[in-house]
């Protein structure tokens, strides 16, 4: 379908994207969408761009159409909050396939699908490099409460939900080999490609009264910990029962690095970290099996590998450009 | 002030946003913001794209900062909205001269501030070109309702708030002539450079039972128009008696056009296009004396200017790139 102009853009994006849903009283096509909700609203906003978070010579039209939803939805599922809605702003290049359009919108209704985001609102521009900005807004799950960072007390155990370092390995090996990538190493990139965002997860841990805090891991754990944590308090981490995936150990083997050093300095995860009461592992455990513990948190700042202190920090967007957000 | 990082940006926009409001429970910091806002709430995103919607020759840091703030307010204006909050998006590139940031925040924070819409997240990102994606929210003002498009009917009386065509003359004179312009046109480049978003006016006229739908006029009278009215209905347009800018009338001549079919291709004009049922003239006039009749709607699609039907259109985003939006 050769695109004549915005027109076309707006019919296709309606074929895609339903224009009502509870909540949204005023759908697309006026100066600004109506939407009403009785509770309080999560609201997170994220950047997808070319060249930066992903490369189109590796990543097909779905993958970006559905990448470019999920690492705002996983904002979402960090707060455990239920998606709501969000609103779409793409700067699109002219040179992109007839394809393209249908299969980008395609893959990203049905995201917006299964998680009931409703499409309520965007823009739309010409731009060299492809751009998209993503508003997502959620409500409160079943469990009446959101999950915030900084929540944590000495204590408390760490958590993650998800994988740690296999995007990352994917990411490398990506951008080393390109598209060859995907036959040796294909679950580590499509952790890159496609990640998910792991609302229900999200939602059940609001629903379990010992977790006390909750982020998703997007810059690498060790960037995200501190930031978890906040001020004056520090973890002492224990990833020997962390269950890396093959591919994160094979990468990292293959690197010549440690694979649980690799493992926390991996960005765009989209795992979830978390930190519960002593006594709540055994529910979180139980509801939650998937959930792993990961370390507890110290009194006093600063993380700790086992017997040794380990520096954090991790992916700065002000770094020397040149490759995408996380290949290090 | 140089930025060695992130960390640099986040404590400048702390410096310059505050992160406390009525109806924000949470501010930035978290995976997400938690607002809540008892009625309904009007949502809208912008994009603001350098060398699409500015150029940084002739736009400096502070008017980057206000009008990608302006353009997006300007679509709560024509919601007859109150301005709540917003999410600011950046891809940042990494030459910019030191003092960049520190003029586009303090310029954008001081037009959040006069509407009340407070920062309540966001991401960044870099970027080769400058980009901003904006998303704002608002909520119902004193009158207690919103005015969307479509709502018109025939013998409505249509009008206006605000400067038609002084914008894009102001856009052309900085394109051909760069900050020279600045001189010769200086209302126009001005209303280019730094247009207001007529949030008053909008919560004004949503206070005017009379007055039956509103939206704001981005892309030019001519192409808005249709949008406004919706299928079915068309318009007949007086401009005889419409107070063009000099500086319009001006641009106009020295191009050897017609300054009233100048005006209503006019885009970036973010004008408030209204429509009013014919008793409800005299109240608009004393309540808003800038608003100005500029027709009425008629009962069949097409538009007419005079004893002239006019081909309605204008910019599409989808045409060749080369110049910004509106430089025709």
């Amino acid at each position: 379908m050769p695109f004549a102009g915005e027109d076309d853009f707006l019919r296709l994006i309606d074929a895609h994207f339903p224009n009502a849903a509870p909540g949204l009283i005023l759908g697309r096509g006026d100066d600004a969408a109506v939407i009403q909700h009785p509770g309080p609203i999560a609201v997170s906003s994220d950047l997808f761009l070319e060249d930066v978070h992903f490369r189109r010579s590796y990543f097909t039209a779905a993958a970006i159409g559905r990448k470019a939803l999920a690492v705002n939805l996983s904002d979402l599922a960090a707060m455990g909050a239920q998606p709501l809605g969000f609103t779409l702003n793409i700067g699109a290049p002219p040179d992109l396939a007839s394809d393209f359009w249908p299969e980008f919108f395609a893959a990203m209704a049905q995201t917006a699908a299964r998680h009931k985001a409703v499409l309520a609102g965007g823009d739309l521009s010409r731009c060299e490099r492809l751009a998209v900005s993503v508003t997502v807004w959620g409500g409160l799950g079943p469990a009446g409460r959101f999950l915030r960072r900084g929540q944590g007390r000495p204590g408390d155990f760490l958590f993650v939900v998800g994988e740690l370092g296999l995007a990352r390995a994917g990411l490398l090996g990506l951008e080393a080999t390109g598209r060859a990538a995907l036959t040796q190493f294909p679950a580590a990139c499509r952790a890159h490609l496609d990640p998910t965002a792991l609302i229900k997860a999200g939602l059940l841990l609001a629903g379990i009264a010992a977790v006390r805090g909750l982020m998703d891991v997007s810059d690498g754990l060790l960037m995200d910990l501190p930031r978890f944590l906040g001020p004056g308090l520090g973890a002492s981490l224990d990833l020997h029962g962390f269950p890396l995936h093959a591919e994160t150990v094979r990468y990292a083997a293959s690197a010549g690095v440690d694979p649980i050093r690799f493992a926390l300095e991996g960005g765009e995860d989209y795992a979830l970290l978390g930190c519960v009461a002593p006594e709540g592992t055994g529910e979180l455990k139980k509801r939650l099996p998937g959930a792993r513990l990961i370390g507890v948190i110290g009194a006093a700042p600063g993380v700790w590998l086992g017997q040794s202190p380990v520096a954090t920090g991790g992916f700065d967007h002000f770094r020397p450009a040149g490759s995408p957000k996380g290949a290090k």
